[in-house]
């Protein structure tokens, strides 16, 4: 249902209370809006710091999460951690509407009903093949080459759930690590010869479609660690990668905003790699880079709001993710440089503790030649140490 | 003390829960800081649901605010309510530093002190008198003409301690209003012949001082209804008024933000007019319309952060007022232009109960051209209800 007013007391609910919900709330408030964070953490989560709402369960508890429901107006996520079956339920006897939809994350949840639900749509996506024993890891080997991806079909998320197996032996290892052997279903995905990784973010509802610039994601590790938009890339690929996305939010009648990473083949091929159905880590540019953040669009999107441009409000924008790098209460030092640069932007997640290799923060650096940019972030970022 | 790190426990606390300590506290999240607000009223404020860290009290009991005072690392105001004395003693009594400092508060909380500061640092400020009773009513009004404005020197906010006199019995009878009567300290202000209202936002602190677009502020009955930046008038203009208000925050040795209004008058001067030690809302338009807010940089400077770039993003805002028309249960409606539009942001204040008259959001446009973007911003907003 769209929406036309915005009452003072309406309740936007998140089941999950990490820094996407934070950076989500922000957004929220800008409207009025209040906001209750679910938490199935027992540590204080930053958006804790942030509202009067907070309440503490688990994502396996039907009760614990329809009581919280039952007071908010919306009900939306921020990771792909609760069945589609428990939000369901959820909805139903909280009576309190989810989005994006039970229906949607049914689509999506397990990686090979989100492979087989895109190639219907015409989606390209990586090879693959569901594995349950020795012989099918041998023969995905034999038929794609070594390496190759195993993946836990389910709650994958920043390199944790996949493995990269370069024989069997690595193999056979990986399959009992991501719990093969428990009855996890596990897929085999083939290594694409990949020249760049794309993403795409796109806000949906009732009220139309936006699609935001294709931007280029910089992996280390499997992590994420810079962002450059728009894409250095031709004009045809951004497009084509739009145009994928848009087919994508589609296919899963997608209410709320979703974010799609791409493989972009030295064949000049654009293949779907993961879909996630909410802010994601390649859209946090937005805040600053676009007019209306992936964030803002996201609150607008499940509210049933009218959404707003994703026009580039400056023709390079770098986002820098920052990690820690020691083990301690979290403190950002040497902020001095990236606090005076004309046009950068720090974000701090307010975590209490820092880890090693743990996303504490990032800066978005926006200017008028992309190249140039990325290299002034990664510059005035380099004393920055959490 | 200047810093160059930031903790992640860092916790922020406002005297005052209103607007201006809600859009504070949404910069002070950007960088993971906590927030704690102490407020002096009875009812909800918005404030207090983005927080876990809310407490009521009297701004007049020290022990009140040096209790609450105690819990937080800095100390800011959103308003000018609470006098410099108590400010001095809760900064003693907490050993939590208070900024603006109480000594810059005690040169401008009064209305004649403020005006002796000023004159003392060479800034031009419309011409005054302190009234005491209806002989000096009536010279001042024979001096400089019928009408002119009496305002008590304590405590006036959008209107609100300022009456417009056009003959001794309206002038007597203010004065009792005004609490002139009860000892309140009274001052008799001309009547400029002014052509625009400018303002122009400063902030300062160890690290460096910034000084944001001279804008004009557009008003009807004492209230602010729209606000324009950069203002319409020629370059001379725009840099004078931003140069004497950086004489003017040197003068008061701020720490923090500061904004400044000023009479354009049809001879070419530029008359301080009112200063405020806080966030304003001259410089709401500051959110989209600048790289840094005014918001962002009132948490770096009291926090003794660098400071932020004071460029506009586009060349033309127009930020529009939005005041109840209704008293009910607050509700935004109508909102679909205003969010449709490119480049047009909306913000609700999230007040609980709509009042006619009362600020309750804003709505900023961005654009290449003032007048155009100004029109466009009142034709957009034209339907929304409050």
């Amino acid at each position: 249902m769209s929406r036309t007013s915005i009452p003072s007391n309406l309740k936007l609910g998140f089941l999950g209370a990490g820094q996407l919900a934070r950076m989500s709330s922000l957004e929220a408030f800008r409207f009025g809006i209040q906001v209750a964070v679910f938490s199935d953490r027992t540590e204080n989560e930053p958006v804790q710091f942030m509202t009067p709402y907070s309440t503490s369960g688990s994502f396996d508890s039907v009760d614990d999460m329809v009581e919280f429901a039952k007071g908010c107006d919306v009900i939306t996520l921020e990771n792909e951690f609760i069945s589609s079956d428990i939000l369901a339920e959820v909805q139903e006897k909280s009576g309190t509407p989810i989005y994006p939809s039970p229906d949607t994350f049914s689509l999506i949840e397990n990686k090979l009903i989100e492979k087989q639900t895109f190639e219907k749509a015409g989606i390209p996506v990586t090879p693959y093949q569901i594995v349950d024993d020795e012989s099918s890891l041998k023969e995905f080997g034999e038929l794609y080459g070594w390496p190759f991806m195993l993946k836990s079909s389910k709650g994958g998320y920043d390199g944790y759930g996949n493995e990269t197996v370069h024989n069997l032996e690595e193999a056979k290892k990986a399959f009992i690590n991501l719990g093969g052997d428990k009855g996890q279903d596990i897929l085999a995905e083939a290594f694409v010869d990949f020249t760049k990784e794309l993403a795409v973010q796109v806000a949906r509802n009732e009220t139309g479609t936006v699609v935001y610039p294709c931007c280029e994601t910089v992996q280390k590790n499997h992590i994420c660690v810079a962002v450059l938009s728009p894409a250095p890339v031709k004009d045809t690929f951004q497009n084509k990668a739009q145009e994928l996305a848009l087919k994508a939010t589609e296919a899963i009648d997608g209410k709320g905003i979703f974010a799609y990473e791409f493989f972009l083949t030295s064949d000049g091929d654009i293949l779907l790699n993961e879909s996630a159905p909410r802010p994601h880590n390649s859209g946090h540019y937005t805040i600053e880079g676009t007019v209306t953040s992936q964030f803002e669009n996201h609150v607008r999107a499940v509210l049933g709001l009218p959404l707003g441009s994703t026009q580039l409000n400056k023709p390079a924008a770098a986002m820098i993710n920052l990690l820690g790098v020691h083990q301690r209460p979290a403190e950002t030092d040497h902020v001095e440089e990236p606090l005076s640069t004309e046009n950068g932007h720090l974000h701090v997640y307010g975590k209490v503790d820092s880890k090693v290799g743990r996303k504490m923060a990032h800066y978005t650096l926006l200017g008028e030649n992309l190249e140039e940019t990325y290299k002034k972030a990664m510059h005035v970022t380099r004393k920055i140490e959490i």
